[in-house]
């Protein structure tokens, strides 16, 4: 099993989250590219760092808003956005390779992350970039979503990623953020949902129910001292169970 | 004899120049990176549309600076000054490489080229990146430069660049800009010393002398439409004398 | 009648349209604030030359996009946005002041404009900050619009403005830009529609039909060439009916 | 005696400094502009809060340079940079005006600060802003700067700033940040210097010798959680001393 989270996203003198903590959790890095946040110096460190402890980089790419940290949907066209992806993908890959490494996979971030699973033209963007840039590269993203259609449609890999701190509907999709058991606090039964998807293939949707969940990768987030401390007892539980943790690319 | 010119200095909606026509007449295009000028889908038409030519691309790095078009000295740092850099030549490489070719060279716009020229730590950034990335990639710079001395020392290839329609000292420096002298505005008289540079490798100085100017590229300026038209005189003039054009990279 | 136009959206060394030529046919000025285009030096110069020709300024507000010029949609929440549209109110009413005028009134650009039409949140934002800022400051809108209905429920004073360049739908709304009929290209036939608007209040419709189109102030283009001419003719042709020209504010 | 310190300097998803905590130990907020910190939103919210305590608002202007947290020195010239302070003032006026205030002040920050000690083009530009936008606008400096003089020269107020956690040296200027005796530490100290300038206007120096400290107010500094609780100190040794504590504006 791989466990991914979000690294890189201060900006200048802000700092957001600790790098430095997550990349002891986690085996894959899905590096801000300076868009949405990081910059080119943040990228350094942390593909450097990164490269030391064997954890694969992704690169994270967002919206052009610092202001809004990409959380805001832009209605981007198809041209622009592809282009905007490529140069987050190749900058972020100058520093993957002065530490022997490259960028091994694309994850959307924030606004981009929801449009690509319902927007064809940001999804189709998402895609050609990655066609365009090198066809080998794994898409990290939801699995059924259009972005996960489209790639596997055009020959690029997709990898499927959990949540294991949010709650599922029957149907396999997420509880809206706004809903009831949207989000799993308890960081024991996070924990022990993260073995699940990774011993069984499922997850307990919140009827109760057993569904399948058959995911590559378990999103943690690490955006607050709680959730590095919560993210560090997933990794602890997955290896008392005997998972073992490698990146997927 | 190389010709280089600066395209892809527009952002967005705002346009800046006439790429195309640039591009039937230089040898090496210095591209905007997308921190003084530059967006990624300009990057990209202008990567095209030079690869179809058989135009040499090169990154033409500069400050963060859109709002000055990064002609205002910044007095950054080394290390973000290099991981600045950094970011800047994988972004546009990204975009050659989808045209089958890549950043062939490097070249610092405005502010940053005339700090490079005398400021040891903004220099020494240049050519770490370069090194980092790629240390067969040639610096694009003023003879005698501190950019061209470092280059040197570290073993980076250092190409030197001349102005035929800048003035020269007696010494073998430019004219300064509020000088008497420092601009050659008659087209025949820019290609007439361009040819100079090309067959003799001298320049006649302002105050008469002809003195050596060895130089393996001439940089022509694209900013308004005259400045195509002497460019192309240029062009022009020296495939009459028989001289071969060709990108150095 | 009143004349509206779109100025100062150069941004640093990057210029678009002729603000002087416009300024010579406009008796309102609709000045961008810095967050789509336009920076302080241009703001600051075309808010002297309108003051100059007694041309009244309104805050021309955008979204936070300069790469995409403020015309991609943003999901802006109210309060980011309420306070954004407040920021650049400020900005532009500090070197109105300078040249013994002020903000006059308030029109939202580009991708604003067309969701402040629809958008209940967003159009509420607006006319937030204008309450905040001074409840005196009318709002140019399109007639009909949410913008329009929630400025009129607020007390704010709402302007009404017709474009005689468009296309009319029977129903008073204007013929989307992608169907046949959306754009009147002929200056001597927009000329003729503005004085038709600013006599008789009515314009005729694709189907041929003449229906009420009862406007306070006629928006020009400006950012062609061809544009500053057929808005010089517009003016002429209502000057030459006796139509008097005042700006609304 | 005043006492004031940097106030929101956050920008989007970061957050700098407790700026709550703050208000509560000065009587003068210098509130980023949205150029090298702040944004709208941040900016409401400090004036808010401000002007609810009685704490005056001062225009804390900088370079335009998120990225650097207006830190690196610009090269800007008289023009811009006298219009982009312009801007600045104008954009936070308009949040104060909300809340039944207005900005009483201006202060320039990081390195602007510095240019416009030294600096007559970047001192004159501060001043020129001041004159346009408000004569009676006091500037809070270095006492001895040049932004002094000018401000002083043109009939602009100028209030002069003490550091009680930094080092003098015997003619009155700070001890350079890389120098031994820069910094005070000791919040003990860092108060009873505080004390010192204020009842007696003097302040011991790196070589032990009293020299005069003629302040208006003192800089407090905010960015660190130990900051905050010794800028409390600060406040509470003054009060303590029976110094009472008012904004100078």
């Amino acid at each position: 099993m791989d466990l991914n989270a979000d690294l890189g996203e201060g900006f200048g003198i802000w700092r957001l989250g600790d790098d430095e903590a997550l990349l002891d959790v986690v085996t894959s890095a899905n590096v801000a590219c300076g868009f949405h946040g990081g910059d080119p110096s943040t990228m350094r460190r942390v593909c450097a760092a990164a490269a030391e402890r064997g954890v694969a980089i992704g690169a994270q790419v967002g919206y052009r808003d610092l202001a809004g940290f990409g959380r805001r949907h832009i209605e981007y066209g198809f041209t622009e956005l592809r282009d905007e992806v490529t140069y987050q993908i190749g900058a972020l890959d100058a520093f993957c390779r002065i530490f022997g490494t490259r960028v091994r996979y694309l994850k959307p971030h924030g606004a981009l992350y929801h449009a690509a699973a319902v927007d064809q033209a940001q999804a189709a963007a998402l895609v050609a970039a990655v066609n365009d840039y090198d066809r080998e590269l794994p898409v990290l993203c939801a699995p059924g979503s259009v972005l996960a259609q489209l790639a596997a449609g055009a020959g690029v890999q997709v990898v499927a990623e959990g949540f294991a701190d949010r709650g599922y509907l029957p149907n396999g999709s997420l509880v809206p953020r706004t809903a009831l058991g949207a989000l799993v606090t308890d960081p024991d039964q996070v924990a022990e949902r993260a073995v699940r998807m990774a011993t069984e293939q499922t997850v307990v949707a919140v009827d109760g129910t057993v569904i399948p969940c058959p995911v590559d990768s378990i999103c943690l987030h690490g955006d607050t001292p709680g959730a590095v401390a919560s993210a560090a007892m997933v990794r602890a539980a997955l290896l008392d169970t005997g998972v073992q943790l490698t990146p997927f690319a």
